[in-house]
């Protein structure tokens, strides 16, 4: 079993070892540009702390852990173009810097790239592989669709709200974790259930961070606290706000979120002041901790050693943002 | 053998029986609107041809053929963005009918659905179909990249034209060319051999296409003529007139590509009139030729029966346009 630290490690190598610059340069220098960024490279480590736990060699999951992380960033670059969002990580998206088109056909490129690296693999496992690849990709896609729908939807519920954040965020995660699995040679049911593990943990992780978003400290949570409330973003604790806010209170969120002459700061503590009178914070963790729950009842299930279960809550707890 | 007619009758009904609509509609539609243009399909005829000629099961390959047909779409879609185009096929193009972030979104997930139809395939074929599949892709992207440089690229040479219509053109028909005979399973040297006509042959039609667009008749090309002059296209002609161009002839070309104050009628005429005289019409079907022979002296290593080698000759006549 290796620790945390050195997987990271091994997945930070295999990214700084790696040029992806070539010619043309237009289209590669934006590539190594966005895989240069860095990030929490979550993915791939989930790829790699999946294979070995279920007693995989993890240097022949290096290659697809790295085509899921450039997968990801991949769906960053066209999400930014399509959100006109100015940074990432603290730097100009690469539509800003460069331009449209460039972020355009240097997405579909990493695209490839993805399709590369997750294809370096045993090739007994590479139908199941691939399989699990262009599911997750599509439902990614689907999953910002929705996304974008909801831009201009009026009417989104809570289920449509949890089905969106399942395909855009939670299968992604979930794959991982079946990709190390498959790539382990992990029994059928093991990587199924490791996948359902990732679902789960996969939305509690996407709630987790609508809820730091209003309710966060700007130290620990790394970005500016409302941006969700600024740009009217529906999240679970908009939506869940609108569910249960009845007369003068629904009158007030609706000036809230449509009073355009109302200031940010003033918006901003009106609206987290409705949702702390109308408990969408402990909602909210409630919900979390729902979704927490079922993915330590799977873990459970697993009968692992307690090192890896042990392992394994470790993770959930960095990822759910919580003291260890 | 099958007759071609009957190959493309086997590829139609393989589209038209299949509904790309599903939710979400936003995201799907355009997919299926841009399927059904229809087009050539010329690209799914070459794979069964090429299997059907190497004594394959062409119902092995109907769906890796669909997948490259959904490819070459998918390059279309987003290349209609970046070119800021605003027909296809004589079609609204998506990004003008819907908008540009569901342009690049449809055209993320056909390029998913593009590997769901690729990978379909006998799992024993996976890692060579999808090696070559990635290779093609990647290679389309760097000669769209290539193309869009050319641009603004002031000292564009012949082989520097070369190379991009290698890379985003030929390099799709040989794939093409060469999935078929890796799905009959023929030889590696039989399917890199394919390859290498299929690459012959590509340039020659890409070299034909900027031909014609300058000397074709609109009736059997099918399309505006001078529409590469009217938008100051880099093509081989363009190219090709400028090496040789010297004196008060230079000037004059400069000119017309230059003044904007020239109408389009007059900047056609002028130019054409130009091409002429330094006989870029001859050197182009010079160079058109050379290709050609090329693909033909291939095609005779191949000791096929003669059935099969004249069906691969009327094709390539066919594809260049000639008298058949």
């Amino acid at each position: 079993m290796q620790s945390q630290q050195s997987l990271q490690t091994r997945i930070s190598e295999a990214f700084s070892g790696t040029k992806f610059n070539q010619e043309p340069l237009q289209l590669y220098q934006p590539i190594e540009y966005t895989l240069d960024m860095g990030g929490k490279r979550l993915r791939p480590l989930l790829v790699l702390m999946s294979c070995d736990i279920f007693g995989g060699d993890i240097e022949k999951a290096v290659y697809p852990a790295m085509g899921v992380e450039i997968f990801h960033n991949f769906t960053l670059l066209h999400d930014d173009i399509m959100d006109n969002a100015p940074l990432r990580r603290g730097n100009t998206t690469v539509h800003q810097k460069w331009d449209a088109n460039t972020a355009i056909l240097s997405g579909d490129t990493m695209f490839v790239i993805a399709y590369e690296y997750v294809a370096k693999t045993d090739p007994a496992l590479l139908p199941e592989v691939l399989d699990l690849f262009n599911d997750t990709a599509r439902k990614v896609c689907e999953g910002q669709q929705y996304d974008m729908n909801f831009e201009t939807q009026g009417d989104v519920s809570i289920p449509d709200y949890m089905l969106m954040i399942r395909l855009k965020t939670a299968v992604l995660i979930a794959c991982s974790l079946k990709l190390g699995a498959i790539l382990a040679n992990a029994s059928q049911a093991d990587a199924d259930k490791i996948y359902e593990f990732g679902i789960e943990l996969g939305l509690a992780f996407q709630l987790q961070d609508d809820f730091l978003d209003a309710f966060g400290e700007t130290s620990k949570f790394g970005k500016a606290i409302g941006g969700d409330i600024a740009t009217n973003k529906k999240t679970y604790l908009f939506l869940k706000a609108f569910e249960l806010a009845k007369g003068d209170t629904l009158i007030q969120l609706t000036n809230f979120y449509s009073d355009k002459e109302i200031g940010i700061p003033q918006k901003t503590e009106g609206i987290l002041h409705i949702y702390r009178k109308l408990k969408i914070d402990e909602i909210t963790r409630v919900e979390i901790e729902y979704h927490h729950e079922k993915a330590m009842g799977i873990l459970k299930s697993f009968q692992f050693n307690p090192e890896i279960t042990n392992k394994l809550i470790a993770l959930m707890q960095e990822m759910l943002g919580r003291e260890r």
